[in-house]
């Protein structure tokens, strides 16, 4: 039934790009604008992002952190202080030249990151021991004027958060960096129900500035990989473009210790191109807007609607969000609508069912219908909607791992970066060369060295000597 | 005891203006930076925006509103569309005109507000009747590149909201647009205690594009107005200009009715211009981030740290935000900070105290001492903290109400302007000359026709002709 809409809906894996485009876009996520590589975050997307916004933003408050508020705008003088970070950033930002009628004396760019703001900032509330920690954090919307666009994925707007922390010793700090890494990776892992690799990025990959920089790398259903967060560790590297310094407790003077740490919009992407099918989207229940939807079969019945009442009833006692799609459309139609959308349940109510004393759920993630009776609907929803989420997890997880192939050798390297979608993971020297040589011969780039199990067992597949760790390989959008 | 720190503000009755900027700066509310015209919001500013945020969104999806996310740029030709529209805002946008290292070939204005992206997307998604109404609000920073800024009042960066709502008719549109004015005066009478005058803005003050413009103008300690929200109908002016249209019920084409309201932050700065006083910020509790401070008397001491362990137990079941001060610093500096933070309820506790089972409660906004018994502690602040809210709300009713002028013919209209500082209230003629003529002469902008009470009891009292309704006028921020 589902075919009624939905076959307009490419296979994701005849064009796994077309059916992402197909997917936001029929799923009502976003919209285009005459604002090229924009994009239009509609209700149904917003609310995902708001109900991700609300979980990280409770846990970010717990371990201490304040939310603030920088300007938008960056001073080409400040951008140009860390010199590393400035030719990292200033390839891609958006230039503010004019202001109403008249030139700017200094053009100033729209924040692509807020390291410098932050530290202008530092500068003058950091003074003794006693100031530290500084545990801040940003919502906000930055901006990298990026050629290639794709919603969510790389666009010239994100939404983000930038956390942005200043401690008085590094053993402070990295614990800080790793803690903040292990929030988003529980994260993802109990809410978004994707497995990420923790691990560390080659001196070649890290953000522009840091000393040590951390991720998560999630892989989509197509093998390909999208780093999913970011935490650094930046020593006192900008502290010190900055001059900012602290009075110990000893009364000398030292450089505060710095991380940074965030997440986007582009967890939205990688939610689509983990779960969602060839039917539309499906989502994960604890960060799915509507958790379950109702709809009424066969023509308008007293029964039904009563039935329907006590339902929802139950659902708004139990904050389980809901929604009843009563519009004059065919069922046919509304099936293929709430398959569409990825509510996680539906629930089909009809008069004959009712005899019974039954209604019909159909999982969204397996397309499992299961009668129900009527008494145990709320129990039977609210552990339907648990199980939704960890087999969503667990077939993620499988579908991950199946597509994670080692590799021992350049030779055979090269065979599964040929042949295979998904990760190589394999031992490696250590040096950018070998970095450089997968980039160019297989368009390859390192993802991370993991954090757990990292030791090497073998030489460096690439260039045979030594190797020092292992770490992982793939394609990334 | 509070004169230790606070003696550094300058009294607002000396100077409102230093007053003003002494109190956010001391209060750690904003700071600066290079980025001139544009603020910090620290992490106490911050926590008040988001506890209004909080408050607003709740409100706003409860009469069924949906949050999204446009784009932040605007293609000059998209904002071109709109005559009188791009005539009231080109003035004052920044405008990027380079990205990365390429010159744009149109260039793009950060917007200064959204009508144009919304209605660009409407023409998009509105088709039927069955697609209306649509009740859109978006949370997000607007930029208006002022000349003269001042934290909070005028800046070039904004954070607010703004609503954009289609409707079938015009009555529907109507009611919309009052209904989110009253939203927004109760918001501001329950929340912020602060008493606003709701009405319409004359031909000359409404906003650009609008067919009517209603808003709520409250009045500063000094006398000065602010206005603290908006709320346009549109009627179907933009929606022409952008050819949206949708089929009726009788499947003919129709044009539908809009409606945009805002508020913004710049009720931080009505807050503090309010209620704040020479020692600092008062906050109304409502929306304080924390109700309630602790601080320990004498030396470290068992059983007062017992107490304040009991009574914080209490306060986290009752969810009442508290922070217990047990620095290093003197009692008396930190009852200073506790005035200058305007914390709304101040509990000391000290050995001797607790001999009699009392402590010390203070109220920021009357400075009233109480001495409660412990077993009342819970009960009492309870209730105090919704005396203050109350307390605050009728002192600023009868501050601003006491310095409402009711002026008749244009002799007195002169010397009330002259002398007194305040709103005039007078009966007006319609007459756009009498509104230019005050403000040329006087340097007073009309402010609104109240919705209630606006029969006139009198001539026109700047042209004596026959009168049309009563008008407020007075300067503004």
């Amino acid at each position: 039934m589902a075919e009624i809409q939905n076959k307009s809906i490419i296979s994701r894996d005849v064009n796994f790009a077309e059916w992402y485009t197909s997917v936001i876009t029929k799923a009502d996520l976003v919209d285009y604008s005459s604002m090229k590589g924009s994009m239009i975050i509609r209700p149904y997307g917003y609310a995902i992002w708001e109900n991700i916004v609300s979980v990280l933003d409770k846990e970010f408050k717990r371990l201490g952190h304040e939310n603030v508020q920088m300007p938008m705008f960056i001073p080409e003088s400040l951008l140009n202080i860390e010199k590393e970070h400035v030719e990292g950033f200033a390839p891609e930002v958006a230039w503010v030249t004019e202001g109403g009628k008249d030139k700017l004396d200094e053009r100033v760019c729209v924040r692509p990151t807020s390291e410098v703001l932050f530290c202008e900032h530092y500068k003058k509330i950091i003074k003794s021991y006693r100031d530290l920690p500084k545990l801040y954090n940003q919502w906000c919307t930055i901006v990298r004027w990026e050629k290639t666009t794709r919603p969510f994925l790389r666009s010239r707007e994100i939404l983000w958060q930038e956390g942005h922390t200043m401690h008085s010793t590094k053993s402070e700090a990295m614990e800080e960096t790793l803690r903040m890494l292990q929030v988003y990776e529980n994260f993802q892992r109990n809410y978004l129900a994707i497995p990420v690799i923790a691990g560390e990025k080659t001196d070649k990959e890290k953000f522009a500035g840091a000393e040590k920089t951390y991720t998560v790398e999630a892989m989509m259903y197509d093998g390909v990989a999208l780093q999913n967060g970011t935490s650094h560790y930046f020593g006192t590297h900008f502290a010190k473009s900055f001059g900012i310094e602290f009075l110990n407790k000893d009364n000398k003077l030292e450089t505060p210790h710095q991380t940074s740490w965030g997440v986007s919009t582009r967890m939205l992407g990688s939610i689509i191109m983990v779960h969602s099918d060839d039917l539309g989207l499906v989502l994960p229940p604890k960060i799915a807007p509507i958790k379950v939807v109702i709809i009424p079969i066969g023509k308008e019945n007293e029964k039904v609607d009563e039935t329907i009442n006590d339902i929802t009833n139950k659902f708004e006692q139990m904050e389980i969000t809901y929604k009843v799609d009563s519009s004059d459309k065919s069922p046919g139609f509304k099936f293929a609508e709430a398959e569409v959308k990825g509510y996680p349940i539906r629930i089909e109510i009809g008069p004959r069912d009712l005899e019974n004393d039954e209604v019909m759920l159909v999982r969204r993630d397996t397309l499992e219908k299961l009668r129900v009776k009527l008494k145990d609907i709320t129990t039977t929803v609210e552990e339907l909607l648990n199980t939704i989420q960890n087999d969503m997890y667990d077939r993620a997880l499988k579908r991950r791992d199946a597509m994670i192939y080692k590799a021992k050798g350049y030779n055979e390297f090269k065979e599964i970066a040929n042949e295979k979608q998904g990760f190589i993971l394999t031992n490696w020297c250590g040096n950018v060369e070998c970095e450089n040589k997968v980039k160019d011969e297989l368009g390859l780039k390192s993802r991370c060295i993991p954090l757990e199990d990292s030791e090497p067992d073998g030489p460096c597949s690439i260039c045979n000597k030594d190797a020092k760790c292992k770490i992982y390989f793939g394609k990334q959008y």
